[in-house]
């Protein structure tokens, strides 16, 4: 039973909830997986995993240590490797469908070998380079990571520190960490798994340095796991979320590296030290953008899991009054907990489509990009950047939401949450601090507003800019809803640019009026993008054909998440009397009205996702809302109630000795 | 040196900007102490702490194991217990100063039984009891907390299920777990370390439900400390934060205890059963709310903390460019790095001058209470309702913004800003969730504006309901912004009410109507607690006789909050007609001038809130700035790099031997 407990035994308001619902939620899961048979598919991979005992029967996480966390993640991540094989996945969806049952919120401590290793590899390396190693990397011979960040510098990687020196007499490259703030830090797989660095190091060849280039350098004995000779290497320590990857520092102190261990498709170094460019770095460029395509899935992912347990909890729990004398509601029968809840809920199902069509935007851009053609990519650029500063930043604070909404009970580790919180918090910086990303996709932004100024739009998204904006229609139809939120995101990229025309006029240098224009070009970046969300949103659902319940019942959701948006920012729509108050209050209304419209679906659209209590790892959550015998069971079996008194009673012990002073 | 490492060693961008600031940071501390006299004596202190090995030279607690930490906690405990005596601190602030060095973030294992046990043990036992127990208690002998919550019952008191069945033929209460969600759940200092429990029950007399009581129930044998018979007790688990508190559950099968054990101060129960209610339950009631008085001054300091972190770091930090080829700017320079950081900055100022306001209402209150004049008690209810959710909810809010401008460092515990953040959240939701709390103060509001209508204001500050509004003045004095912010208040208010009343029209009765009005009241909650504040800031200024340049510091920060507040919801300025959009978009300006003029006297900011670096546990927050080296000595002291090769490589060895097949 997809790692249910029995049905018999699920709580009465939970059975009553699900006799109640207007939709199939297994209709909307065909929906999520965009078809029945990949529903299947999907399960069929994931009860592999549910049905191996040496994956489901681990110690419970929460109970572990950091390094026990580690340790029993490798253990895991071993036998994974190995069924993956035997069961023939070799899809890299399959694997992460898999993966999702075996690492159900933490990310596997070999993570960083298959996301950023490998596919790195893959796309530096010539392919005698490949002949040479690719064997030996896919079958984890070699344990590799992505070597990137330092101890000074993350974001500005021009400034990275470690070098790579060509020597032409013995036709070996040095590699060295000149100073403290040049080791390499928290390097995914690096701390304690990994064999190879996969280490971007500045090339200097011939006596100039030629900027950042990848290096593979060996890091400990193929045999006896030791680190070599003039390695040092670590783990960085504990850390918010992610307890079993081990991140980790790494210094090279003159470590002499063949001349074929710098990864050569794109440039290269002759034996005698002359060096030729790349020819054209977009291919590279491309294929980074493809595992940060991914990330806005992983969030829907998130979003989606914290909404399943804060809506089964809040079906489960009763507190308070309702109807005086009255039995004690549901606590999703208040209207504030509808507003915590509802709105992430929608959002979960915007980060999914947008997810899916930046997939298919980047599978199509690729397939250009290696026919030469690379127009669509600075798009993709500015997307990508949007979207994944936006869908990391909103998944947290949606998780921290769906966790105050469940009460004390969400602050316990049985809640699920704060572990998911810790994890789903990693993304929001790494590979790409937020705030940086934004200010990227806001150059674009100012790229496509002059543009629309000359009269053209310059991609789809930006059509908006070029249309002459009247007044709001009044209605609360999804389209009129769009127009709105496009004339804010209008409104807020002209007062960006007005800003930076402004600095410039009075005769600050062009980085100075960025900087000076920046809080407001951040503000831009995310009118945008929340446009773009609810658009692609909508696009999605007119090109759908499913079940109509089914359709209903997503277009409410994209309905709550424009009027949301749009009260959330009332100013941009009332000033420049786009909007009249009495029209802003409609949209108030509106919401809160879908709010109770959601509220007796509520608990299909949580099963929907089609979650097995797997993969949310909360008491809260479970399927069958036993949540009060689980959570104590559990207490129960906390190690700490091995024993009755405690290790630490012989310091309480003191104080009545003391007393009798 | 206050826990500081030798200033001679110090960070030469921090030197820098040390020289270059504005005032003098020692004098804000004066103003943030209350008086010279108050830094000395508060210093002296801590100090007392800061010199003792044995507090301050434990393990390092991000290394430690959950149990670990608890027994660690509990060591310092006893030692601090001994201490305090010692040092003859009887004066409860100066204890708390103490403890605030030996658990710099954490809670202490045993302060349930200082902070909840104690106090409700002296309003609600009579004299009798007091003189039966409270010396035990006051001496750790009896260790104790207030074990209120049940597994599904927090908010709603009336709710609870534990029951106290008075027996007349013993003279006996009979306590009683009638089901398994009667358990109580979440007692701080229950789980392990306590030997009686505060019981809050049901309390059953003469074949009558008489309502909730408070019971003296020995729980452990004073001389073993194993549970007594017919005692399930022991710690629910891990959690976000607080983890060396153990936050028990406890089941009562039948415990029989002697009459004289039902504290008795304000109700009674006779030798024959009869019972006689509370004459007057309101001076109970107002010592609760000495209790709540103290977080928003928690608060204050944790948000404090989260911003001098933030703020040392960012001037350490350098990254990417700012003049085309210049040196790499501190990241401090950039202005959304100025927008993260300088509002919660602001905001604890805010905290921290409401939090004097409170204890100074509270101090007067009861003794006008005392009296039996309760006339103050509605108002600091509300007050205090609204602000403790207010500054929580803000608190965790402002930590996560400086975690994540702290970058890739930020989500490392050697930032102390995850485990600042887990202890931090927790009292958003214990003690009064903070929805449940907003919309009680909204219950209140809805009464100041009814009181208005009628042209009489029912406080100080609800005045603003009675006044008729103007248009915005136009100008960014803090009197013209107030304004604007008591404007919006109204407004806000204005509008829950509104609804209310529109639903009542149409025949809903009073909860429903509530309900369906929540989402708006909770908003004018939120509206006005940022009015009041706003209010209570430049009030508490113009009443402040300081240094001027320190006066002129903390005027800024006024100006800073007032003007953020205005632009984050600038919807309801504009409504109406308020304010025009140039005269918001020239309170955009300024307050992004403010961001810059604030900008050079960060670090005396910083530095005047006096944390020595103990306080702050936090590397990136040191007060020297050596970041770096410390990161990295840190690092490699960590427990996992003992060993260079992990145990579990005897997992990743299977791979090798896999791959050959
Ligand atoms: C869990 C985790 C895993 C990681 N794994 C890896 C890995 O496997 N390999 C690897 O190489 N790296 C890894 N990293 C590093 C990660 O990529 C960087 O931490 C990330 O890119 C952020 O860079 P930073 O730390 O330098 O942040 P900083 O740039 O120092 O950010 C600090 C502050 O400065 C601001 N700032 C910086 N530049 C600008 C600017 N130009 N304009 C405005 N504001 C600016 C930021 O907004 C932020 O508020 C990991 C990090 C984490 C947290
Ligand atoms: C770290 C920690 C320490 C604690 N220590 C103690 C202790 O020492 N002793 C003790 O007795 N207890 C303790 N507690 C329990 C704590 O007081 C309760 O958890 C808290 O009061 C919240 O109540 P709840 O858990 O019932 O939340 P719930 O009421 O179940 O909240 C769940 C959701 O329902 C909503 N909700 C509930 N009622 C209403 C309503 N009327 N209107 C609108 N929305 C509503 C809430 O807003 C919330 O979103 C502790 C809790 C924590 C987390």
């Amino acid at each position: 039973m997809r790692g249910y407990s029995s049905p018999d035994k699920t709580n009465k308001d939970l059975v009553k909830e699900r006799n109640g619902v207007s939709f199939q939620p297994l209709l909307l899961t065909h929906v999520l997986d965009n078809g029945a048979d990949q529903t299947d598919k999907r399960r069929r991979i994931e009860q592999l995993a549910l049905s191996d005992p040496v994956i489901m029967e681990g110690p419970d996480y929460s109970y572990l240590s950091v390094p026990e966390k580690y340790s029993e993640g490798v253990r895991k991540h071993v036998h994974c490797i190995k069924k993956v094989k035997e069961h023939g996945l070799t899809d890299n969806m399959d694997v992460v469908t898999y993966h999702g049952v075996v690492f159900p919120q933490e990310a596997a401590p070999l993570s960083m070998h298959d996301v950023a290793f490998k596919p790195m590899f893959t796309i530096q390396a010539s392919d005698q380079q490949k002949k040479k190693w690719l064997r030996q990397i896919e079958n984890y011979e070699i344990i590799g990571n992505y070597a990137q960040t330092e101890l000074a510098h993350g974001t500005y990687i021009r400034g990275l520190q470690t070098t790579a020196e060509y020597d032409p007499s013995t036709q070996e490259f040095i590699v060295n960490t000149p100073t403290l703030t040049a080791t390499k830090w928290w390097i995914g797989t690096l701390g304690k798994s990994s064999n190879y660095a996969l280490v971007m190091a500045q090339l200097i060849t011939q006596g100039k340095g030629r900027g950042l280039h990848a290096f593979m350098v060996p890091i400990r004995d193929m045999n006896t796991h030791e680190p070599l000779p003039g390695i040092t290497v670590g783990d960085i320590g504990p850390k918010l979320g992610f307890h079993d990857i081990d991140n980790g520092f790494l210094q090279m102190n003159n470590i002499r590296i063949p001349r074929e261990n710098m990864l050569n498709a794109h440039s290269q170094v002759e034996a005698d030290g002359s060096y030729s460019p790349p020819f054209n770095d977009k291919i590279m460029y491309a294929g980074m953008l493809g595992i940060r395509a991914h990330i806005p899935l992983m969030c829907a992912r998130n979003t989606a899991r914290a909404c399943t347990i804060a809506i089964r909890y809040s079906l489960v729990r009763r507190q308070s009054e309702l109807v005086p004398g009255g039995p004690e509601p549901q606590v999703l029968d208040f209207q504030t907990q509808q507003n915590k809840i509802f709105p992430s809920l929608a959002m979960s199902y915007a980060f999914w489509f947008i997810a899916t069509r930046m997939q298919d935007m980047h599978k199509q851009g690729m397939e250009e990009v290696m026919q030469g053609n690379f127009s669509q990519l600075l798009e993709m650029h500015a997307l990508s950047s949007a979207m994944k500063a936006y869908c990391t930043t909103r998944t947290t604070k949606a998780i921290e939401t769906c966790r105050l909404a469940c009460g004390g009970h969400g602050f316990s580790e049985a809640s699920g949450l704060p572990k998911l919180y810790g994890n789903a918090a990693a993304p929001a910086t790494a590979e790409g601090e937020a705030t940086v990303l934004f200010l990227q996709n806001a150059r674009y932004l100012m790229k496509c507003y002059e543009h629309a100024k000359s009269g053209s739009a310059m991609d789809t998204f930006s059509s908006y800019m070029t249309q002459k904006k009247e007044r709001f229609s009044g209605d609360v139809s999804i389209g009129s809803m769009i127009e709105a939120l496009a004339y804010r995101a209008e409104k807020v990229v002209a007062r960006a640019a007005a800003q930076l025309f402004k600095w410039s006029k009075q005769g600050m240098d062009r980085m100075q009026a960025w900087n000076k224009s920046s809080v407001c070009l951040e503000e831009a970046s995310i009118a945008n993008a929340e446009y773009v969300l609810v658009k692609s949103f909508a696009d999605y659902l007119s090109a759908l054909s499913c079940d109509a319940a089914v359709k209903n019942a997503l277009q409410r959701m994209c309905s709550l998440l424009a009027s949301y948006y749009i009260t959330e920012h009332a100013g941009e729509m009332v000033q420049g009397g786009y909007m009249t108050e009495a029209q802003l209050d409609v949209i108030r209304l509106h919401l809160t009205e879908l709010y109770s419209v959601v509220r007796p679906d509520a608990v299909a659209y949580a099963d929907g996702f089609d979650f097995s209590d797997r993969h949310l790892c909360s008491i809260l959550g479970r399927y069958d809302g036993n949540v009060y015998e689980k959570m104590f069971e559990w207490a129960k079996n906390y190690p700490m109630n091995k024993t009755d008194v405690h290790e630490s009673y012989r310091y309480l012990k003191e104080l009545k000795t003391n007393s009798k002073l």
